[in-house]
């Protein structure tokens, strides 16, 4: 059957760059060490309906300039190399309207404050960078913050009807792995700063207050750090309800005081949502 | 600082949910092998800022309704079953607005055509359904399906710049993960029909034709896929570029006649798009 | 505190190593896809203890022998050009006393019976080849073989005792991901059709009995093989027990016959064992 | 073919039980959260050739028993754990003749010095006890501690062949991700503190040298465990070699003066040993 068809919204570039960056300025070493994702949008029709490759970049070029660009472009914080990295790409190939740079940087801690040995952290400093080359839309965000309290935390007065069994309580383990993203008003940013600051406000947040909810949590994480980070315009946050379970030790003529848990693998709750300046 | 925040988009549900069906009507037994995300968007503002639960259905739930409501409603494909459960949880709680549920289906295949034995395909099936409980967005996809050519694929012809170090050529490997997703133009779909007729559109293109490029096999596939199902009103893909790396073994004085790669990890390009009805 | 220390035993390798071959004897090309680890065991005394690397081999030279190796060497079984790079590496370092050669084969399938296009199988071929140069040790194995059977197994009769809660049934879902490892009484072995034959008489003897246990149906399994296998003279399997947890649809007011399981990621059985010949 | 088999070696039991469990003593709580793999060994021939599950413990009966005995039996270190748990396990069951636990402890630090809230470190304790109820042998690890150092190692002077392309160099990246298992002259051991005077010492040594190979380096990590812990009888290290690899920028006129690596994903050296007393 004939039928007419068109491109529609499409992107393409190169994924999983690994970069790492030694600052060799003095003999106490400093370190980069991010994976970056290129994605390019813009005129790119004919290569799709034609075959024709005349204004595509090589995702092999991509690669080769995000090492090239480290250089000198890559000096504080990823988001600033994300936008020396647009305005690079914009002007590499005529076709490209805009481009998404995406990072994941892995976080390194001196070993006993030594000059040149680090042992990796495990939580993430992540960022995407999007735009034309003269405006930017920058976002940084948090990966793989694994945190848990041992009580403090409840869920109770929820909604009851025919397929719900779960008991309620007011004393529970509750733990997540944060994934944070948010947004600015300025451009204006100490970004590694800032990062900094939210991190150490979502650590004191989870440990200030009785948690009746993962909800009520998320909501009040983002209000602190929107109260203590003015360059903030909104923050969202993305929580998987890591279940511990009490195990039933009644069975066996025991008791158990909230001692003994089942860490669940699976299902996960999952609870996400923005908080915004009003 | 006080400043004023509000609570913005937001949504929760469970995710994960493990779920087999043995269809026992004859003696010959089927089976459904899915996992289920379920999402619910609606005014839990009370929950989030008061920390007030009245109206929140608990994720633990969702969870025994996905179990409880595959008895009857988990009958022929997970778009159905995925209808039926926004169905239910529209009504479940009156503050939820919409509902968003995604699958991904195992799919198995008979052991020597036997009446209850099966091996497991590495390719998914996978769904998202989203609704208000009467109007109803339905996408559908295949997921893992890993493909590769041995030749009859080149990369010509693109930009050559300061960074461009790659070689051109009219013969390589072309390998790539599909990944597929496509929307109907109608609700009146033999869900599992179609992706079977995709799946096979998706193996056939991928032999029919020189690629060029990704970016045009994309586009091909697309346009293939748009000519023989009608239902389908348009398809996006995402397509790693697994690249084959010829090894170099002239420094060894040995040929490389196009017979021994590096099939490399990382970085790898990526190429995504929606070809659409025009 | 002074005391005397000395190195005990040591290998070292590279691992790792992504290979593909494409036989372009005909227009009808065939691929080999394999994964490769090598590790030498020597007299490695000076490089641990003095920092002294006279003798070793760097890890990348390993590499490339692989690469180099392969094209003359890999013809047609991963087990046969194990035994052809441990040849070259006794030779290729005076120190090296013993070489192990691990192997993971990723399987294609034809598209449509395409000459040069082909969708990756989920199981896969694995072996371990080790030697001296002269004489070696083989063995050749399956991984990733899920498999599942709804009915015609159970677990009854087990040990009741304080900690036992578990029901007992003559009618569960059996389901798991097969590993199979075995050694061979000879060096002259067809390896992959041998391979095709374990890989069927495992899935048939899947099929061909009502399984009491995990255990018996292992048994049976390697028993079915070493009749069908002349060559082969022990096997060894390990088999997770993928549980498939009736879900209590009773507390709902409805009947679950069998029908709805959540399959639950862990904890999970695990039973492994050889079958030898007597 | 009629052939004689026979059973050989068997094990069998439960993987991947999740446990926490909370001390509540004091306001101040503490946390142990650990994944257990039970394995008995024994006399389970009728199970495996007759079907005869007379004396077989259900692996669902040793996930309860280490939830239950978690209660009492775990109070400080997981390695005292397994020794109580394989007693119960031996008189739980008349066949079973030896059992090995299988421990993954995740390491917890207070968030801000608070009493309930806390966030989980990347490394692990890991520990294996095997024994017959009577005897017992114990050997402890360290997991996933990813360490870099930007300087002060090199890889020179080794073996130049015809495939021998990597150039040499004193000044290059050395990152690996430590494994480490040890065992115990003696059972008289307080196992967590000895697990931070290596964690500490292997921590110390990677700064404190240059390193001219892994092996080396290898060498005196053991080295220096042994001579700082006197209950340790020997010591094993796994190293992947993570490869920092120089980008060529001089392709584009630029200098990299060791500050641009690509962190290469694979393949991987991989360098492994004992040290031991002498």
């Amino acid at each position: 059957m004939e039928v007419n068809v068109k491109l529609g919204q499409n992107n393409y570039g190169k994924s999983d760059i690994r970069l790492v960056k030694v600052f060799r300025d003095s003999s106490r070493h400093r370190l980069k060490d991010i994976w970056v994702d290129v994605a390019l949008e813009g005129d790119f029709e004919a290569a799709h309906t034609q075959g024709d490759n005349t204004y595509l970049l090589a995702t092999d070029t991509m690669r080769n300039t995000v090492y090239a660009l480290a250089k000198d472009g890559l000096t504080s914080s990823i988001e600033e190399f994300g936008m020396h990295l647009i305005q690079h790409f914009i002007k590499a190939s005529p076709k490209v309207k805009s481009a998404r740079i995406t990072f994941t940087e892995h976080l390194w801690a001196r070993i006993n404050d030594h000059d040149h040995s680090f042992s990796r952290e495990p939580t993430k400093h992540t960022a995407t960078v999007q735009g034309d080359g003269t405006n930017f839309t920058v976002s940084s965000g948090i990966g793989e913050l694994f945190v848990l309290k041992t009580t403090n935390s409840g869920w109770e007065g929820y909604v009851h009807e025919q397929f719900t069994t779960l008991p309620e309580t007011n004393d529970r383990i509750l733990a997540t792995i944060v994934t944070a993203n948010w947004e600015y008003n300025t451009l204006e940013v100490d970004y590694n700063a800032v990062w900094n600051q939210v991190y150490q406000q979502i650590l004191t947040t989870f440990t200030d207050h009785y948690s009746p909810s993962v909800q009520n949590t998320l909501y009040l994480m983002g209000k602190a750090v929107l109260e203590g980070v003015p360059e903030i315009s909104r923050i969202h946050f993305s929580f998987p309800n890591k279940h511990h379970i009490l195990y039933n030790l009644e069975r066996f003529g025991m008791q158990n005081n909230k001692e003994i848990f089942h860490a669940d693998a699976e299902p996960f709750g999952c609870i996400e949502g923005w908080v915004e300046r009003a």
